[in-house]
Parts: C-alpha cells; sequence; structure tokens
C-alpha cells in the first residue's frame, strides 16, 4: 500500500513565505535552496517572484522540474493603472510582456496579475478597471503565443486606493467575462476574500474554467501591518476548509499555494521550519 | 430672495472629526463649544459620541435645539461579539441598553451600531452574524419602547477580524431583513463602502425606509492608519458625487454626517478651520 504521508503533491510553495530575500527579510535562500527545501519535503510545487529569477529562469526552471517540483506560477505582472504603475501606458506595456516571456521561460504556466489602483485623476473604480480590461486584453494576445495564462488576482479592498482596483471575485468575474480570453482566469487568495460572504456564490459562477489558483495564508484577528503581517493556517479567523471547499467544489482541482508575508514573525524563522510548519497546517487545518 | 450661502442644513458634524478630545486629540472643545462652533456656520446637525456626553444628555441637547441644530445621532452601541465586545452576553446586552438610553435622553433619533468581529473560537463570518442578529433583535425590542432607532454600520472589510464581521451593505440589508423590525436600519459610510461596485443595487434594495444615515469623509489612496488617517472630502480616490447619488436616488433624504478621523492631519488643527473646509469641501465636492 502506497504511503502517502510524505506525498503533498497537491501544495506549493510561493516564496514570499520565506521572505522574499532580496528585501533584507528572511534567512536569504536562493532558488536552489528552495527548491531543494521543498522537494525534500514532497511539496508539490514552487513559485517564484520575478526579482529571485534574473536571467536564470531556464536553469531554475530545469533545477526544479529535476527535483520533482512543478513550477506552478510566477508573481508578477507590474501595476497597470494606479500611483505606483510605471510611468505610462508604454513602460506598463513592456513591463507586462518582460513577466510573461520570464513565465515562458521558467515554463510557469500561470503569472500572476496585479492590477493596480484607483488610477490618478478619477474616483473610484469604474474608469480604472476599464484601463485595466484595455491592458489585460493587449498581454492576454501576447501571452497566448508563448502559452503563458494570466491570473487576474482581486486584493483585498484595504489595497483599492493604491494596489488593486479589483477588490471582489464578482468585479474579477466581470473583468474575465468583459476580456473574454481563453488565457485569462483568477487567482483566489484567501486573504483577499476571506470577509466575502458571497464568495462561494462568486465562485461557483467563475466555474473551473476560470479558476487558475487557490493561495493560502490567514487573516489575523488583530493584524497590525496590511502588507506584511499575514497569519500562517490556523492562526487567523478566516474559514479555511470553507474556501477551499468552495473553490474545488467550482471545479479547481490545481495546487494549493501557501503564501504568507510575515516580516515580525515568519519570516524571521528557519525557512527550515517555516517549510515544516506549512505542511503540518496544511495537513491540520485546511 | 433667500440667500442660501449660509444654509447647510444638509450638513452633520460627527464629532469625531474635531479629535475625540477625551483622547488627547484635538483641540479639546467641549459638546457646548461645538454646538456653538457648528451653529455659528449654519450646520443642520451634529452626532456626539458617548463618552462626550457623560450624565449631560438632555442639557446638551437642550442646548443644541436652542442653536438650532438637531442631534442627529449618538455613536454607538458596544461591539456586540468578537474580541472587543465586553466581557459576557449580559454585559454586552447592558451597554448596549445603556446606549440607547443615552440616544433617549439626547433625543437623538438614532444610534450607530458597530458589530464587532469574528467571535473567538469561530471561523469566517456566519456564526458572529447570527450572534449578532438575536442581540440586535433584543436591542430593538427595547429602544422601540423609547423611540430610538438603531442604524447597522457596515465597515469596511480590513476590519473583519476584529471590529466588524458585518463589512458589506448587502449583507447588512440581508440582516435587517433577517431581524424584520420596523425600528433596524443602516449607516453607509463612504469609507466603508466606496470599494464597492455593488453598492448602487444594494443601496436600491434597501431603499429608503432601511437608509438611516450617510457619512462622508474620504479614502486617501496611501492610507498611512487603517483606523485614523481617513481624507477629507475631495482628498482621496472615493467617488464622493456618485455614492451620495445613489444614497439619494435609493429614498435618503437626511443629513450628510462628515466623520473624519484623522489623527495626524485634521486633529492637529484648529477646529475652527476645521469647520470652514468642511463646509467649503462638502459645498464644493460632495
Amino acid at each position: 500500500m502506497r504511503d502517502f504521508s510524505n506525498d503533498h503533491s497537491a501544495l506549493a510553495l510561493n516564496t514570499a513565505t520565506l521572505g522574499h530575500n532580496l528585501d533584507g527579510f528572511g534567512a536569504g535562500w536562493s532558488p536552489e535552496q528552495v527548491i531543494d527545501g521543498c522537494a525534500a519535503r514532497g511539496y508539490g510545487g514552487v513559485v517564484f517572484w520575478r526579482r529571485e529569477i534574473g536571467a536564470n529562469a531556464i536553469a531554475i526552471s530545469e533545477r526544479a522540474k529535476s527535483a520533482g517540483l512543478k513550477v506552478a506560477g510566477l508573481c508578477r505582472s507590474p501595476f497597470l493603472v494606479g500611483p505606483l504603475a510605471p510611468k505610462d501606458k508604454d513602460a506598463i506595456r513592456d513591463d507586462f510582456r518582460s513577466s510573461i516571456d520570464m513565465a515562458a521561460g521558467l515554463t510557469a504556466p500561470i503569472l500572476t496579475i496585479v492590477v493596480g489602483g484607483v488610477e490618478p485623476g478619477t474616483k473610484g473604480m469604474r474608469d480604472s478597471l476599464k484601463l485595466v480590461a484595455e491592458r489585460v486584453a493587449d498581454a492576454c494576445e501576447y501571452a497566448e503565443k508563448v502559452g503563458v495564462r494570466l491570473a487576474l488576482e482581486p486584493l483585498h479592498p484595504v489595497y483599492g486606493g493604491d494596489r488593486s482596483c479589483l477588490v471582489t471575485v464578482r468585479d474579477a468575474v466581470d473583468l474575465c467575462n468583459a476580456v473574454n480570453a481563453t488565457n485569462l482566469g483568477l487567482a483566489i487568495d484567501v486573504y483577499h476574500v476571506w470577509w466575502d460572504t458571497d464568495l462561494a456564490a462568486q465562485l461557483k459562477r467563475a466555474g473551473e474554467n476560470l479558476i487558475y489558483g487557490f493561495h493560502l495564508c490567514d487573516w489575523l484577528s488583530e493584524t497590525r501591518d496590511i502588507l506584511l503581517d499575514r497569519g500562517m493556517m490556523g492562526d487567523g479567523v478566516a474559514d479555511l476548509r470553507g474556501i477551499r471547499h468552495a473553490v474545488e467544489e467550482a471545479g479547481y482541482n490545481g495546487v494549493c499555494e501557501v503564501e504568507v508575508f510575515s516580516k515580525d514573525n515568519w519570516w524571521k524563522r528557519d525557512p527550515n521550519e517555516v517549510l515544516d510548519v506549512v505542511v503540518e497546517r496544511f495537513r491540520a487545518v485546511c
């Protein structure tokens, strides 16, 4: 009888969980060390950030595969609108295409899109979402040619001003339907959607064809830093089992990607400990 | 011909805008000073916080009326669930009733309810919202006897963990419909709802019978403190005209209550300046 105790093939690590070593956080593990640490524990995949890859996309991809790991995705597009986007439309398009190129080089099937906040000079979400739709449609055509799928990630409404005018799964499904490209879907992150009592209905509306990714962490009841104080699964108030059930009921059968930004807790710990705890919590509470 | 230039009867000041003098913020104006400052500028009403009133509800109410101001409301109920609520169900009920008594003494027609976050030992919103419904139903009966209406205020989803398991207008309308009391409705605050592209539809669903209050401020694109860095109208990214239009289209014809928590900006200024700017911005951008 096969022993599943070390089979965590449904689990993927987003490298942000180990502290983004290029920011001075975390233990400074290289992509190769992350790959080895995940492979040793039976993780199914890993998701990298662009700045970790540099010019080594192909080598890192081969290293992951030979270790038995999928490269499950790449983070992320530039902001497409809002105060934090590149300086103009051309710069946004060029950087968007560069991120797609890198995903292709890494053989990452999915590039995550974080759309950016309210476009300067406008009010509310609607005008910004229209600009996003145009820029995503252009990128979908480009990505199609290199076999990359694009996953729109609605962020928590707290980021609505500067980081994402896309803040609900409902709006993200509407945006996918408006763009109507075969390589455009959604990434569902519990940190961003846990509060939404309409979530299950919207996931059902999205269906298996639109759900490209599922991200795990937890929302701490008393969140001290809105960007970098995410909780490990089980330490917060999100209904993780309920959300995972809703995502899978809607037809998703891909990996569960753990992504914990935590500068004052998990990023201060030994990555070996963090990787072990992720596995334990994934088994126990998700 | 009547000169409307000094008629701001649609405008009410929430005293929080001047810095909650009991917290060491703001210039320390007494309720009487606030009343005089608002009356001198032609405001239509004022909304107090419980801690400013103490045992002087009746005297303050009479002072406001003789100055030509409505006491438009009182902030607020205790948290009814979650980690910040009073210690047990009885303590919650008693403090809820005390807040209703004070509203009655003040002849404030409306008491604002902030429901509290996720109840310890539970996950997600649903269990907490059920507890809220029970506790609000009890309070509605009590408030009915003293002629006070209760306004559920859905807060921004960023407060979902600790301060409010009620984070959308949609859920608030559902809660009103579930409790089904004639003195239960909603307070709509642009800070909490500006991001919601479903807002106009939900306000229409609420209708004039359920919308008890409308609060103005703005969401700053780069918000530095999630509790105390609200923007003055016009300084942020919320579509204030669009939201006000939607609220009034739904049938609301009460005052617009300005409530700006701003410890590093507006709370540091002379209250006379703040009261003047509120009037200017209300006229110019709302």
